[in-house]
């Protein structure tokens, strides 16, 4: 299998944010936001993948700012590192002053995805080539991120995730 | 002002098609396509004109294929010309296949959107300079498109709408 | 087949505006009227074919007001004119007051279906035969509208638009 | 105040059942349903009363037939009687058939709404004036009904609810 | 089939009331509450029959009190009586003040839910043992409730509708 | 301020699967859950706070099982640790067999919210005590987990991370 860049990936989703997406502050709900992440996410891994893809985890998801009603809201999801089956993506969140065009930085994830086949067994991907600066930071910090749910989840010994260890120790 | 080329405007809304969005041929329902397509329109149209907008008409919209659930739909669109206050907007829509990525065109729409103040008078915006073939044969047919729409509301007489009339007696 | 009425298809759909539905103007989001017209549309077309039907296009929506948050609209559909398969379906929208009772017109939309067999085949469809002056005037246009529509299409020559052709060279 | 006859607040809203509305059977989820029935029947209240409305009660809603997903269900209500400011209003419920034509009763509701001033103070409402047969039938009901809602929510004594007491001494 | 107590139907279901969940009092929109009560009291039928359960009718809905958005709102449903294959479920529903953590009662509904087999048909269910002095009340009223409906409905005659009768004869 | 239990903000939201929030697998799509989740969390941090809280972050969802259309779901949230103004909430997610009752996790969530006064400044809030064994672990996890989060975002060294790094060096 080819390996892909993570822009291969990339699935913009801009939309406006309806009254009926609000929490009582006027804002776009956390909750439906969080959905609307995961679409993208979910999307982005598909297109890395070319296969019918499963959310396996949200591994974080930073609120920053909130976005009022009416705000013009651009997700820009794309695959930051892929492993045997599984995928990281990472999802970008903005909205962007009416008047000006200024765009600011509202939200950041972190989803995870397991490529499956059509009877649900996970099968394997082609593997990421980051290209810009931020795309290789992102592909880096991956491997500790996935050691990190390992050991948080108890399924790996703190001892064994050398990549997060030296983190600490060095 | 200064004028603007269709690309600023650009919009895109890629996102999936989920079962509570089908009618009952399990394929995406037209009134929530009409839906999406005039959200993704009326961001391209504050895009350009940095102004709230308001939906005036959809001048039309062709369904050639049936959007299946679970599909990736992607709706793009441009202001494909402007007027004083109003704004014509192409949206195009496609779907891609999953294990291919191939993408289809399954429909296209042209809405226009007028530009207002804070106390809803209408308000100027900058002009539009086609840039690609498919830009500069949608903003001359915009013309054409204009006259019609008076002409079949009754605010022009035909012998006027000069434009139109060369289509027809040329 | 034995011809109908337009009155014979007439659907009468009235229903409230939540805070749901609505843009950050407070007023009906143009996408959820859009919505709503498809479905009436629809089922004015199935009871005039008694088939299953699907949206071959928008061909005109105007929105001449904004429709307040807690108002009543009531929208009409009504077949005007069936051709072989397809049928041109027009749906006035209004809103009333609830003090005087008062209707005010605030849009009107043309759409057109196509009445299909189970494996999705066009099927022929009863003639319609205008009975007020308002559809004999919509009858009439229906030929033009089509003939438009192939023309912007592309798929007929202006020159043999014949009805539409004498609009704009009497 | 000028008597109302119950056809002057009859409202019709007539509407596809959509897969996101249904239950796991897909049929028309009771919920929806009921959601459904509450507009049509506020909406023939403020037709009566020409004022504010809010739901006070269901009285009863009967569900006789499930409704599948792809049904167009047509609800029709009208106000059956009117006491000095609250008004019992019966909804009935249809299906059609889309070969046929022919009409099914699904469902049968009776709501109380009770008009309001801008302040929220009940207010007084025009008297209903019957005039079919079914319409006489159910304004009759409707004081032993209320009578029943009383004395069941302990604000009305047995032995002074007369009309009541009638049913089952007579 | 051994007898259940209402505590083992017991289903909690706490939630915000969200913006697009409002009528245009912004509070919570009665329909939207009475599809919350139904998938409440179906719950617990089903809990109480481990069968599908299907709604056979909403018995009485009281609103005593609006619920403003950004409550917390809570249900709390439970089987009240079993009869052959039908239960009847209240449902209580409360609000709380976020300072002070008070609890208002707001609602209360009386729904009735059939246990039906894999083909429909109406299927014997555990009986109930009330325990709380509320359960009894409840329990004991449920059976003239159940008269109650079937001499509304017409399918049992006054004269024969011994419980209900004594209320209004002794 | 008195410090209070997690008990104390035990927030239970059971509620069904309708076909609407599936996705096209027939599974409850995963951003209709983790909304669901965000809102059963935000309600357990203003019972704990009795004030007005935000979203802060989603550390981590972990999807172990699908949840098929029709299911009955439960989750339960409650406040596993407060720090100054911040709360961190557990979210448990289960679903029952219809026929044995026998309950499954499917899903485990951890949030972050901030408690605010009306002007969006953050507030102090009560500590947590916790009762059982697994609120004991959780409260333990909670310091490191805060740690890391700060690591990760870059608001603190890791050298300085003394309860995460004991986790990798001892």
């Amino acid at each position: 299998m080819r390996a892909k860049t993570p822009k291969e990936s990339l699935t913009v989703l801009t939309d406006l944010v309806l009254p009926g997406e609000t929490n009582y502050l006027d804002n776009l709900f956390g909750g439906e936001l969080l959905a609307r992440m995961d679409r993208a996410c979910s999307i982005a891994a598909r297109r890395h993948s070319r296969r019918i893809v499963v959310t396996a985890s949200v591994n974080h998801v930073a609120f920053s700012k909130s976005v009022p009603v009416g705000s013009v809201v651009t997700l820009e999801a794309k695959v930051s590192r892929a492993f045997k089956s599984s995928m990281e993506v990472f999802v970008d969140v903005w909205i962007e002053d009416r008047q000006s065009g200024e765009k600011t930085k509202v939200n950041e994830g972190i989803y995870t995805f397991v490529a499956v086949d059509e009877i649900g067994k996970p099968t394997p991907i082609p593997a990421i080539e980051p290209e810009t600066e931020l795309e290789k930071v992102r592909f880096d910090g991956a491997l500790r991120r996935k050691q990190l749910s390992l050991v948080l989840a108890g399924k790996m010994k703190a001892s064994e995730a050398t990549e997060l260890k030296a983190l600490f120790t060095d």
